[in-house]
């Protein structure tokens, strides 16, 4: 697996394109992110389908009962995921059993998000990493386009941090790292793009400079 | 469609056993919720396969930013399904976002909680309905195994309250009733049974017997 730093967001809903994408980048980045959309359109053998070429983090933002949660954590472990994303703001008992059900597979919590709005979340961080610590994570989900908000999470935390927000949600890839992010997540100025490789190793580039100057 | 209020909730991962169950009660009860676990393990058409037997509430605790949980509304919307299941906590742009996509799907937000260390949102349920009021949303889900929070959110809406904490999370069906829910969901309690028409009747007369006496 390569060095990169970089989490690719095939945020689609065509499923031959995915696959297609994945295959062509799935060796130059450190993983490919895929959400509900793509899940509904397709199906949970996306996953598995994926794992073959790449690491594969699902980020299906889990917020249910512990009881559902299991249950989908479970599905993407079976699947061969690499990581999964998991809401933490539903409390101990609800991502503790994501965690329990996820087994080897890396659980990352929501801390704080990137799109407008979000303070009710961003504004509770502290609780949701108290929380998250209990429950025994993985690492965070810290948005790269709120530079104040993921360093003041950077201070509190050695885990490994995946930061949302860059490109179309107004974050640079380089700031995130520099916040202190380790790993990016990029989508639509990738899988929009004419050329994915040629878009995916130009972010790899600048990330790796930024790693460097850090 | 029946005068009843129950909705069965299908937590389950056998898509045809699923589509039996489905068949077998759709007419005598309000709706069928169905969520994650199903979709990942059959795909997100099984949401139109329900629909032509009964409504449909896709229980999809949408929890992401704007973009992805307008793709998720959609979907839902075009295969038929009469409600959706939204979280109000990840702020106003994200629910509103769920609202302007989902069309005449309506849309119920989560206020309130029914497992245990919900409190997080819980304890917030006066702000998450200030922003499911302006995002405009259909009903809310509020739980039936919390009497106290249920009458709380009572109190303060008109709207459809949607209940689900009944059966095995020690809610009983009469008590929700009472306490102000319009709708109550019940799941292993009919699904796990060896006669799911059965067991769906006499719930449906449990709720007739606290109706008439509210």
């Amino acid at each position: 697996m390569s060095e990169s730093r970089l989490v690719v967001a095939l945020d689609l809903t065509d499923k031959d394109r995915a696959l297609e994408i994945a295959r062509s980048i799935g060796r130059q980045v450190f993983a490919i992110k895929i959400n509900w959309p793509l899940v509904l359109a397709g199906s949970g053998s996306i996953i598995g389908e994926i794992a073959r070429v790449s690491r594969v983090v699902c980020d299906f933002k889990i917020a249910d009962i512990p009881n559902t949660n299991s249950i989908i954590a479970k599905f993407a472990r079976d699947q061969g995921a690499w990581g999964i994303i998991s809401h933490s703001f539903t409390g101990l008992e609800s991502l503790r059993s994501v965690v329990e059900a996820s087994g080897d597979t890396k659980v990352f919590s929501v801390v704080a998000m990137s799109h407008p709005g979000s303070d009710l979340i961003n504004d509770n961080y502290r609780k949701l990493m108290d929380i998250s610590e209990r429950a025994g994570v993985y690492g965070y989900i810290a948005p790269g386009n709120k530079l104040s908000d993921l360093s003041e999470i950077r201070k509190r935390t050695k885990k490994t941090i995946m930061s949302p927000g860059i490109g179309s949600q107004g974050g640079r890839a380089s700031d995130a790292i520099k916040a202190g992010a380790d790993l990016v997540i990029v989508g639509r100025s990738i899988y929009e793009s004419a050329d994915p490789v040629t878009a995916a190793e130009a972010i790899n580039e600048e990330i790796a400079k930024a790693v460097e100057q850090n």
